[in-house]
């Protein structure tokens, strides 16, 4: 059992990585609650919210299953979450478990976090992906015109995280949590890319992957923990999210997991890295990586103004001007406004070389 | 012009109190805002919407129109106020400003709080009652089942009180904003309760209510300095609220204004601490002086169960048991485990009486 601790002026909390762990939550709660809700989703639910429920060990337990999938992060599943939480009897010295991935850890933090004002919650990440979103404390769901615009930040009391959980995982979630390890991976000095970049996804080992994960989570968490508001290095998280967000928004969410559309645009971060500083970078081999471990690239030029338009309502856009996060080299990352029209046509030129590589 | 600093662990923040300063609203900020968002009501809109507007002196300014009323503080305003932040292209380099009573400060402070993950806001309460509501950083939205469910603490960057809005209030705002200076003055030893009900509100003058105003305030920052996020002293502020929400809830909201279901509720709080604490308070006094300013009694018996119920949903309640805000005197609050039946029979007797002597 490992144990991070990530200090926060709002909350500070340990982040818990083990095997079977789940089964022995009780052990790691410091308080006695009133009664405790877990919310999961209707893939989870079925496999592990029972352990849950039975590792806690007392009254007052209540479940809530959301459809799986990012559409559950709407308003109305967030309001009917609500209406549960009241008409369940929850207090203040209630607490909230999201059981599940990055979709019910961002959706059940914002319940919590708006729920007579904020109220204590668990994450219990059961994805890959879960574990960038489960840990820095933000939470939000989706409006119709955009990814997370509604949200707070708001840190759990706990992230607990079983690594059992990952054996099960389907490939097209394995691709799309390792996306985000091959981000953090680009943002530090610490040989995590060359580690993650000689795997297979196909033959990877559990041993493997959890060191990985412990990594990833360590490189996210000094981060976050300079910043916690995004007001400066915090930002560099977002690498490949500014195209990576607008592709799934308009390709409407679910089509590519958030990872596949974040890798497409870690791939643009190097092109535009390339173009804007001339810098020096490994393009080509991830380009290799991702096409070796089928990573879709599902983007065509007829979508080019839409997807700056979308990329211009991200929300490091300030003043108007679209900020990008680039690399000088791995593990220099910067923040860098690029002008639209460049944009547009370093998007436009990257999309027609993938397209015709691919 | 008077300025009362208030210590956040989050943001801390003036109240400014002075005569027509709202047309002077840009010499108050000490940040250049990308684009400003204006959030009013239909009637606080038409009165001084343009004045801010031109007070704020640049472009990019936005004013968005909610109907007046408690009403607006629901789930869909809410989403709408997004919808058009959003259309708007505000960023997190914005400002919202609520302008308006305390409906307008909770839900565009709501908005504020969760657009973006928070991004920066302005109370310009124009209403007597928002002294207290535009103090302390609590925002929300009310939930069909009860007041200001969901919510956060997210304080304002500025609040600047107009005491010259305050000259065109009628009769029914300006008994709802007295009744929290009320409370106020019984949670402290100032000498405020004796000033306050040596008044008639008929002949109050502009000088005396901008100092109960300023009184009040000043006692209110101290008690949620000392406390933000409710889990000791704060709660003394609900003096009178676990009865005034529930009949506010009970009567439909806007029936009674919030601070006339107070009233109501702060009656009933010195009759339950002469009851449970053997407490010696001034009840005829408040009392009379409720009856002579025509603050309305709209409780009757057939009630009593239905208000019960709605006391347990009190965000104070914490494991099943309704603690209310009791006084040993003027100036000394407790909060205090009432057992339901007991509740019950207070309640009872208490709207007996009313009605009799009223």
């Amino acid at each position: 059992m490992k144990n991070i601790h990530v200090r926060s002026t709002i909350q500070s909390y340990d982040i818990v990585i083990g095997n079977h762990i789940r089964h022995h939550i009780k052990d790691q709660l410091d308080k006695n609650y009133s009664s405790i809700l877990i919310i999961t989703d209707s893939n989870v639910g079925k496999l592990y919210a029972q352990d849950i429920h039975d590792g806690l060990n007392q009254k007052n337990i209540f479940i809530e299953i959301v459809d799986a999938g990012e559409q559950s992060k709407n308003i109305e599943t967030f309001y009917n979450l609500h209406t549960k939480a009241i008409e369940y009897g929850l207090d203040r010295q209630s607490l909230i478990i999201a059981l599940g991935g990055g979709v019910i850890g961002d959706l059940a933090g914002f319940v919590a976090a708006t729920y007579m004002r904020g109220i204590d919650f668990i994450q219990v990440p059961t994805t890959l992906l879960a574990h960038d979103s489960s840990v820095g404390g933000k939470v939000a769901i989706n409006h119709d015109k955009g990814k997370n615009l509604i949200g707070s930040f708001y840190p759990p009391v706990l992230v607990l995280y079983d690594t059992d959980t990952l054996q099960t995982l389907p490939p097209k979630e394995i691709r799309s949590g390792y996306a985000e390890l091959i981000k953090e991976a680009m943002l530090s000095d610490s040989g995590l890319w060359n580690k993650l970049l000689s795997q297979h996804l196909d033959r990877i080992t559990p041993a493997d992957l959890e060191q990985f994960l412990e990594m990833g989570i360590k490189i996210k968490a000094e981060i976050v923990q300079q910043d916690e508001r995004e007001s400066g290095v915090r930002k560099f998280l977002n690498l490949g999210h500014t195209l990576g967000h607008a592709i799934e928004a308009d390709l409407g969410y679910g089509v590519l997991t958030h990872g596949e559309a974040v890798a497409i645009g870690l791939l643009f971060a190097f092109y535009v890295s390339e173009q804007e500083l001339q810098a020096v970078l490994p393009i080509q081999e991830l380009r290799d990586w991702l096409k070796r471990n089928e990573y879709p690239f599902l983007v065509n030029t007829d979508r080019i103004d839409e997807l700056i338009d979308l990329m211009k309502r991200d929300k490091k856009t300030e003043h108007n001007q679209i900020q990008m996060v680039l690399l000088n080299k791995i593990g220099d990352p910067v923040t860098h406004i690029v002008e639209e029209n460049k944009l547009k046509n370093y998007l436009t030129s990257f999309v027609e070389r993938e397209i015709i590589n691919g």
